[in-house]
Formats: C-alpha cells, sequence, structure tokens
C-alpha cells in the first residue's frame, strides 16, 4: 500500500475492504508522504521493517528486488490525487497488478499513457470508484443492459455534501487541505473528489457516453482556490440528456449520491445513503421495492452481496466488492483462465482515464461562453 | 368561473379549493369552449340558467349588466393557456377581480399589458401557483425571510412526473392534447405546465431573482411538438447558483417535485409528495423534522394549517390556501383597511408575468449556442 | 349539527369534509353545550336565527315542526361522548338520518337500543370512523376480501400519539378536559378515543371478529382518571392473531396511526400520516407500493379519491369520504333504489355498537386475572 | 471456531465480523457436527490440518496439549442451540474466552452453571446478540442513560420476518430444519431465533427489568412443532409497560426488527433495516434525524463508527463491535488493567443467563390462563 497512513481517511476503508473477505494480507507499504509517519504508520498495522518504507520508490525497488513468490501481488495506490500518476506508472512499468484511487491522473495525456502502459505490460489495474460495487447498483446495470427500462432518455446524477461549507482547510483538516489545493488534487474541487464518481455512476449503470456538457462551476467559500460546487447538463451518444450536480456547499447534508434512470418503460431510483434498496418504477405496473439479497435480482447483484435481505450491508462492503473483483481477476490471469466476469468486476484503467477526460471537459466547459463543449 | 367544465382536471380541484372553508360560492360560469359542454357542464354543476352561459363573453356581458351587489365577487379563469390573457384582460378591464391558472399568459408584452391592467383598475389578482400554498413551503420562505439559512448558495428544484412518457395526446387524452399542442399551450410543453411551478417555487421560498439561465429543451416522444423535459442551470443576482430539472417523460413517477435549498447556514429540503413534512439540515446540529401543524413553526406556517399535525392535509388543503388568500385580500379591498400580509397570502399578477418572462428566457436559450442568456 | 361549536376540534373537521364535495350544507344548529356559546358559534357560522338553537332539545323541536321538505335531511352529532346516545337516540327515533361521532355510546345496553332503533325506523346512520375513509385503506380492504392476501394470519394496529404526554387536561385544553373527565369521556381513556379507531380499522380491512383479548390499560399520567396507554393481545376467529397499542403519552408523537396485516401470501402496509400509501409484499415478489389514484387500484379505492396519483389527499378528504357514503345512502333511500355498495361506504351503527362491545371487553379484561377475556 | 461450516449462515458472519478489524485469526476449529463436513470445511477456510479438527471434543483437547502461547485466545461457538451448553461449559472450565451465539442455552440451570463456571474462572464471555452492536442503539443507550427521554413509561419492540411463512423447513432448507427442531432448538421457535434479540435489544437500551409477561405463542404452518409467532405483553420493574412482537410468518417482509422507546421527556424510534439513523421525537421540540458518525452524538456511539456519517455501515460492522468489545476485554485482562467501558462493550454471559430466562417465561406463560407471569 501507499499512502493510507495515519490522519488518512480512505486508506483505512481500503484495509478494511481488503480484510473483509480474507482475500487480501497487507504485507509491505510506504504509507505517508513523510518518511518519519510513513514508517509510524507501518509499525501501527504490524509491518515488519523490512517492508516498512518510508517512501513508495523504495517499496518499488524492494518489491522488484524480491523473487516472483516473494513480492506483493498487488499494490494499493491511496495517495493524494498528484501522486496517482508516478506511483502507479512505475507500478505497472515493473509489472505489479495496481489498484489506484479516483481520480485516476491530472491529465488526460497522463491517463492516456497510463492506458498504454497498462495493455502492454497487461496486468491488472482497478479504479475504486466503489459505488460501483454496491449490489443495487450492480442490479440497476443489469436491468438497462436487459432493457427493462427501454431505451434510456434521462438522467439525473446529484452528489450533495455539506462537510466543506465553512472553510475547514484553513481548521487543520488534512482531508480538506489536500483536496483544496490544486498541486494536490488537480484543478478539480468537489468535480474531481465527487463529481468524478457522479460520473463513474452514470456511466457504470447506463452505459452511455457523454457527447457534450455545459458546466457552471463556483468556489462558493472565500479563499478556496477549487470549487466546492458543480452543475451540469449532459448530452450523451444516442439522444439521451442528463443533469449531474456535486457540491460539498449543502450545509447539514452527509453523502448524497442520488441516481435516478428513466428510459421509455421505467425509471430507477437509487440512494446511496439507503444502498440496499433501488426503487424500480415500471411505465405500467405499482413501483418495486427491490432489496439486496432478494430472490428475484440478477445474478451479478445476488453474487455481489454477503448475507441475507434485511441485514443491511454497507459501504465497506461495495468497496471490499471492487477488490473481490480485481482479485478475481489476478487470480484468473493467473491461472491462465479467463475471468467470469461477474466475479472479476471491477472499474479498469479504461474507466478511469474516461473520469480524467470528464473533468478535463468539465473544467473547460466551466471556463467557456460556448453552451456545448466536447467530451473526448 | 371560465373553462373547467366536463373533461377538465383542473376545474373540479379549484371548485373544490373554494369550497373547502366556505368563503366562496360558485354562481355564474361559462365552463367550456363549446356552448354546449358549457351549458352542460353548468347545469351538472347547479348554475341557475341565466347564469350558466355559452362563452366567457356573454358572461362578462351580463355580470357587467347587473347591479354591483348582484355581481360576481371574482372571476376564477381555468381554460387552456391561450385564452388566459384576452378573457383575465377583458374582467380586469372591466373591474372584476380575478383568479387566473398558470401559466399567466404567452408571452411577455401580454403579462405588461396584464399588469398595467390590474394597476390600473387596482383589482385583486392571484395566479394559482398552488404550490406555494402549502404550509411547510411557507414555513420554508419564512426560514429563508428570517435568515435561519444564512446566505442562500444553492437551489435544486426538480419537476418530474411520468404520465407524458407515452403519446398520450393521441390517445384522446384532453389534460395531454391542449398541453402539447403550441396554439393553445404556448411555445412551451413541460416546461410551462410544471417547469413554471417550479420557478415560481424557488422564488417564493427564496426571493431570489434568476439572473440568466442556460437550458436544454427536448422533447423525447415522437411527434411532440413541444418539450416534455426541461433541464438549466441558474445563476441568481446576488451569486447563488441553481438547478432546474422539469421533466413529463420519467415513465412510473408521479408529481415529483422536489426542493432543495442551501445557505451558509443550513439546508432545507421539501417534497410535494411528502407535503405534511420540511427537513432542515442544520450547519451544526441534527437534521430537524419540521411537520405541518407543530407549535414550533412560524406564524405564516400555521395560519395556513386547518388541523393537528399527524392529521395530513393535501393538495387541495394548499390550493385552498390560495383561494384564501385571495379572499382576504378581497375582503380588505372591500373593507378599505390594509390585508395582514399572512392572510392575504398569494402569487399576485407580477409573479405571474415573472414567470412569463422566465419562460420566454428558457425558450431562448434553448436556442442559443451562448452558455448564458440574461432574464429580462 | 349538534356540538362542534367553539373551541371545538372536530367539530370543524365535520363542517369541511361536509363542504368540500359540494353535498352538504349546514342549515341548522345546535353547537354547544351551553346555550350562549351554541348561539355565538351558530351565528359565527351564519346560521340563520330561528334555526340556531340553544340545545339540541329545541333543534328537535323546531325540526319536527318543519314539514318534511323544510327539515334537515341528516343530523351531525359531534358532542363529547356522553351526549352521543340521547341525542342521537332522539332523532333516530324522530326519524332523522344520523351521523355521529366515535365511539358510539357509553355502554354496549345503549349499543343495542341505538342500533334496534336505527332498524325500526330504516334511517341512515353512519359513524365516523374517519379513518376507513381513505382510499388506501379501501384498496388494502379489497385486497384482503379478493384473497390477495391468502389467509389471515397475523394483524398489528398501533396507534400512538403524544399530545397527553403531559397533564394538558389540567392546563384548560377542552379537547384533553372531557377525554379525561369519565362522566363526558366514559370508562375508556386512550382506549377510547384512538384505540376504538384502531379496532374499526382492523374490522374494516380484515373483516376478522375478535373472539377474545387480554388487555393491560395504564394511567402514566399523575392525576389521570382514565387510561391514556393500552395494550393488548388479540385472537380472532378463525385464528388470527393480533395486537393492538393505543398510547397518548408517545412524548413527541403526532398521529401514528399504523396498520400491519399478513396472510399465507402477503403482507400489507399503512401508515395514516404517509396515507396515499400503501405498501404490499407479496409472498415470493419484490414489495410494491401502491399510490392512491394508480390505475391498478381497484375500484372502492379509485373512486374514493378525487385527484391524480401524486398530488395528495389527506384527512379531510378522507372525512369526506364517510360523508359521501351517508349522503350515497340517503339519496338511494329517497329515490328507493338500491345503493350501490362502493359509492354507499360508511361505518354503520351496527360498526359503531362493535366497537362499543369492544371496549366494553377490554375494560372488563384489564380488571381480570384471567388472560382471556371474550368479546360479546 | 466450533460450527459454522458449510452451509451454515451465521458462522460466515462471525467470520467476516472477526476479519473486518484485523484484531482476530481463524487458527483452528471443528467447524461441523459430522467429522468429513467438519474437515471439509475448515480445509476450505485454510486451516492447516493439525489444527482442523473433526470434532469440538478433539480441538478442546488439542488447545488443551499445547503451550500456553501457543493456544487459540477465544472460542467462538455458532452451532445449533442444543450444542451451545455443552460446549461453552467445556471450554470455559478449560480457562478459555468464549464468544457464544443467542440463545445462550436452552435452561436457566444451564445458564446459571455457565454463569458460575464463567465466574469461577473469570474468563471473557460474550454472547452475540450483534444488535447491540450497532452505533445508533448505542446511542440509544447513552440517551435513556443520561435521562434524555426522561423517566421511561413505553417500549415497543417488534421482530417480524417472513421467510417462514412456508413449511420451508420440510424443502431441505438447513436453516429452517433445525430452527424448527425442537431437539436442536429448544422450546421456543421464532421466539428463541428473534424473540430474544428483541428482549435483549430492549434490556440493552432500557435498562429496564422485566417483571412480569403475558404472551401468545403460535405455530401457524402446519406441520411445525414451534412457535413462529410470538405476541407478549410486558411489564417493568418501576412501572413501564411494553408489548413485544415476534413473528417468522409476515410473508415478504425481511428483517424488521424496531424499538421504540418513550419516557416522559421524549420517544426514540431505531429500525434495524435502516440502521444508520435514530429519530429522536422530544417531548418540546421538532424531531431530531440522529445519524450515525454525526459529532453531536454521545461518545459510545461514535467509537462504534468507523467511517463518516453518511457513508452506511451494516449488520457486519455491528457484529464486528460485539467482537471489538470481547476482543478489548480480553486484551484488558491480559494487561491486567480495568478495560475502558466504551471498547470493552458486548452482551456477556448475565445478558444470555436473563435471555434464557426470558425465554422459560414465556414459554410458561403461553402455556398459563393466568394473565401475568413473573420473570425470575
Amino acid at each position: 500500500m501507499v499512502g493510507g497512513g495515519q490522519g488518512a481517511f480512505i486508506g483505512g476503508v481500503h484495509r478494511q475492504a481488503m480484510a473483509l473477505d480474507g482475500q487480501y494480507e497487507l504485507v509491505a507499504g510506504a504509507l505517508s508522504s513523510t518518511p518519519e509517519r510513513a514508517l509510524a504508520s507501518g509499525r501501527a498495522l504490524g509491518l515488519p521493517d523490512e517492508r516498512n518504507h518510508p517512501a513508495w520508490q523504495a517499496l518499488l525497488e524492494d518489491e522488484q528486488r524480491r523473487a516472483p513468490g516473494d513480492r506483493v501481488d498487488v499494490v494499493c495506490i491511496v495517495t493524494p490525487n498528484h501522486l496517482h500518476f508516478p506511483v502507479a506508472k512505475a507500478f505497472v512499468d515493473a509489472g505489479f497488478h495496481v489498484v489506484c484511487d479516483k481520480p485516476l491522473v491530472h491529465t488526460a495525456a497522463q491517463a492516456e499513457a497510463l492506458v498504454a502502459a497498462v495493455r502492454s505490460r497487461a496486468t491488472v489495474f482497478g479504479v475504486t470508484y466503489n459505488y460501483g460495487g454496491y449490489p443495487m447498483v450492480r442490479q440497476a446495470r443489469e436491468m438497462v443492459r436487459r432493457g427493462e427500462l427501454g431505451e434510456i432518455r434521462k438522467v439525473v446524477v446529484e452528489y450533495n455534501q455539506g462537510w466543506l461549507a465553512t472553510r475547514l482547510e484553513a481548521e487543520g483538516n488534512k482531508q480538506a487541505a489536500w483536496r483544496s489545493d490544486p498541486a494536490q488534487s488537480g484543478g478539480a474541487g468537489a468535480l474531481g473528489d465527487i463529481g468524478s464518481h457522479a460520473e463513474n455512476l452514470v456511466a457504470t449503470v447506463t452505459g452511455l457516453h457523454i457527447e457534450s456538457l455545459c458546466a457552471d462551476l463556483t468556489a462558493f467559500v472565500e479563499g478556496r482556490a477549487l470549487d466546492d460546487d458543480a452543475n451540469m447538463l449532459l448530452r450523451f451518444q444516442g439522444g439521451a440528456r442528463g443533469v449531474l450536480v456535486a457540491s460539498q456547499v449543502n450545509a447539514g447534508l452527509e453523502n448524497g449520491l442520488r441516481l435516478r434512470v428513466s428510459g421509455t418503460l421505467g425509471t430507477i431510483e437509487w440512494w446511496q445513503e439507503e444502498p440496499n434498496r433501488l426503487t424500480h418504477f415500471p411505465l405500467d405496473a405499482a413501483p418495486r421495492l427491490l432489496t439486496r439479497g432478494a430472490p428475484w435480482l440478477h445474478e451479478a447483484a445476488k453474487r455481489a452481496s454477503r448475507i441475507p435481505p434485511g441485514h443491511p450491508e454497507g459501504f465497506i462492503e461495495a468497496f471490499a466488492n471492487v477488490y473481490l473483483g480485481v482479485a478475481a481477476a489476478i487470480r484468473a490471469q493467473g491461472s491462465g483462465q479467463a475471468a467470469d466476469p461477474i466475479d472479476a468486476d471491477f472499474p479498469d484503467v479504461e474507466a478511469g482515464a474516461r473520469g480524467v477526460r470528464f473533468i478535463e471537459a468539465v473544467l473547460a466547459s466551466a471556463r467557456s461562453t460556448q453552451k456545448w463543449t466536447p467530451v473526448a
């Protein structure tokens, strides 16, 4: 693991997600950007000294030096965004499988280089757009794929948080600090942090490609360098329309990711804060409450579930499903067999690259006086 | 009453709203656009023959002929949109108080003429943007006015229906037919029918003025002449941002009008389908469920409520509150005294005119390649 | 109308319910138990002096004196409970149709006498157990009748309020005062006020008869003479089991009437505070959200609805449905034709008598050390 | 681990709960009641042969033979109920810490013997009443303890499932089979399986002791030997009243555990199926939505949470909290220091024994014609 040491939030989630199903073991790390904190973090997590490194370069070097059977199988990158590219590129080039946090990298050019490297080395590369790991999101995707909603017309996705309604980055909050620093976070604030999740959720569930968009970005909190509120109109290839809202200044809200997809045959709604439920509004019948684990769900949803209906699963379980997908792909590659696509289900480097192109298009649109900006 | 005869939907609602509180009595009418249906509708409602007219012009003539004490106090116009202007103008010019359905008229020029006429004759003129009649919407407005949400930053309003997901207008549905006919409905489809309600709700609750907007209108259903889906970004005077979505092709949805307003001190959410509740998310405390009739509501909300908390009030009651507001204004005018602003609370002709300008700006934006179109 | 004058709550609801659909007109009254207040109340409501009476006996006398065509069609009794019997009995004996509030009377003997009088005079007699007027309750009843839930096994009904969590009756609250006074309210407190509604709701929806019950009544608030909390186990004829909870000391709750009915083929849940929705959990399919006005509802539910789905109806509308049912029965009787059972749908004097026997059995059980007390 | 092998449900949950926080490692087992299945289950979970045993006696023997530092720290018992007593007793007598599933044992006499053994050997003994592990349940308990609800008056707890609405035990369902077999499950069906959870939840949150109860047990499904529906009235020491409902024949329901507690100052409601939320209805203020992870929660709730508000935690996380509590107690004992009571928070052997006495009293009451049966 690279990053995710003391003071980090998402590193702990990654570790719990990995631990849950017993398919991962943390054996080495370079857990922070400062050597002292990196080593202290590794010790606290029980890493042996020889695999607890002060910097990611030392980790890479050490792993390369080891015999193949003694190496890590996969490297998890959970640093602030600006380090994703160099670290991921270096490990991929060295032939390691990688799980990297989102957004993947800062520029489309970096994304392209990384996609090329992954292809060339044929490594497994997962991006932790974790919301696609929820069973009911997979159910939604299957319903769209099977045509149960008909032709998709309209998508509304909102990701509303309130934790950055005040200038938290000026009060010593580490999470807020790097996210609002262009050098670490890139040119996008709320857009990159949560808007990119919204984009991925739409792409995952609908399979639609954004053709062009029209965005309005705002930094409401005085002194903030990056957007904390992003709104945009979307036009998809094929004629569907959409709206994407991502905001971190909805004072008092927690983690309000909500998706609504309408097609000619019906509508579905899913809310991340009540993730075990997907509401299906058919065109010509009473709305149905689809719940995680129910026997009438599609196989992809059922297999993403651990326990019976009514026993809620949550964020960590969804996150763990992404890790299970990566593990299935790595095992399949190791065995030389094609992976079962339902098992080896995770957002790959292409999904990560698409997210980067999306962010670039939004930033361009926000600067433009033209209504529509194409997405590459 | 003009319009609202057999086959109409909203006319019946107006009559129930008027009946509920015993302050209105239906005494005369010209209830349909065809003389036979008009007369039959009036007979069915118990109008005496001499006040049951085949056309609105005959009604106007008859009322003008009567002695002041024998005239109607107020004329309700519930026709398709294209008749609002001539009918309303004629009655206002003749000195009658008017309640008119929304959207007020087709063009900003008509709106201006009507505003001028109302001012000149000093009549009471209400527009039945009925959603502002809900007690919890009035609570929301009061909270904004008193600064309980701080400075408003963000507004998201959605009005999603599904009833026009198929080409109902081709299947003999009278409601669908006139709404999708530009000659009767004007240039706006879903935009005029429900988008205008969304605009009014935002204006009512926040008091903010839209400075410019960027709209995308679509007619999804083949053969439909007017938009059935409208999405737009909003910029308000003073810097707040917003998103407005209005769609009638969300297959399976009913009447999903939802409002979220965020300010520096908190967020509120209100859903028309559960109208007795307003959720308040303060910046620094647990979310509060505000319910209709609760003792801690503001006076404007309490006075708009008839029965105790937990005994749900609904759409008709909210509609009736608009009528109560008009009645209070008429009574005040009759008594020569200033009306209590909490009692005489209703959307006036200026609100109607603002709605017309909004629609014009949206239609212009939808045709434009420029991102932002100013609202007059 | 008898009772329902100044300071009353439910009288106003009755008047609004009658006004809503234009089938009732208030023409005479004896609106309070004190002559001055009665007359003042009548004047405030616009009753002409000659039909505004200081006491119900004067009203009766006056109506009897009038020519048949000049008499009231129906008398509404909305007094405190202890007056229901003498007033209702007198008017029925005089041949008037009656609508009476619940619980019907104080004793099973009175109930029997009233039932006999109604039968003998063949008058229409409605009891305003208003919750059965909700469209979704009628949908639930139809689903049970048609066997859509299979054989009923289990019923849980709760009616929880909080308004009597403190000793409101000692603070000048008129509603609380008569309800907690055995002389006016009878031997039952929360049991009579709201437990009787719960009993009626169960009987209405399931058609089941309570065979025996086991009750625990408590007066939590110091100094209160009647129960403010009632819990009981129910055994129905045929083997179904049930639980009924009625409490007015659930501090902070409003009007939480909730019903759950389970049969061999599924379960339904309905909550009065969100009355436009009925959730249906089939044994072998995804739960369905049934909403008022939806085309797939049964005719009895559809006909009890005024406006389209998604436009909420509430408590007053449900109350008005009871009045519509009585009006349909009266009209049918007047025309000498059998009433359409879907139109003439209202709780009759038998339902009222059954409620009285239920209360008597609960009071007996509460005093008993035996587990099961039979219901007559 | 004893039990929890192939075909079991809860064993896997225990293992995931242990894995989540990295404080447990599965090192030895006797995972099924048949030797072959036991060994196969252990191999599938990666147990080394020498610690993978065909029967629990072999496991015990082997562990006792090992040097203290090489022994397991704690034994988890997840067998059908009838084995809890012999296995738990043997391991406790041998000085091992134990985590045992619920209900603890079959008889109060066994419970007493086990309590005595635990006291005598001073081992840590946890019972996996897992619902007390939810952060919002701990918040509820704290609110009661601190008097925020005032004096408790009323408790209503329901645990409704539908999975046994048909005779699943006759269709090869292993979970249903042992639960409905008196030899394995004891004298209680739904009562023992889920009613005992409801009892524990009430005791955990309120701290109240049941003084006497009045129960009605039914086996609705033909051919079923044990109750599948349990309803009872509760009287608590000190005067509070309650109702407990546990049913497994609510066709279509999933895992509906719901608690409502009312005191003189307010009411709280918690639903297991939406576990991240606790609704607080104060006597004199607007209802509050308390959400997991919010800064205004009590320390005991905050410490039971892993990730920020709005990122749902679920059943496994709550289960894991019970294991974290046991681990904290074991560590404290190992270090010779008193455990932090917030960390070392888990249902102990006394809670398990109380649950057994509760079940015995309910069974006695169900057979009795007397209304009230005291709880020992």
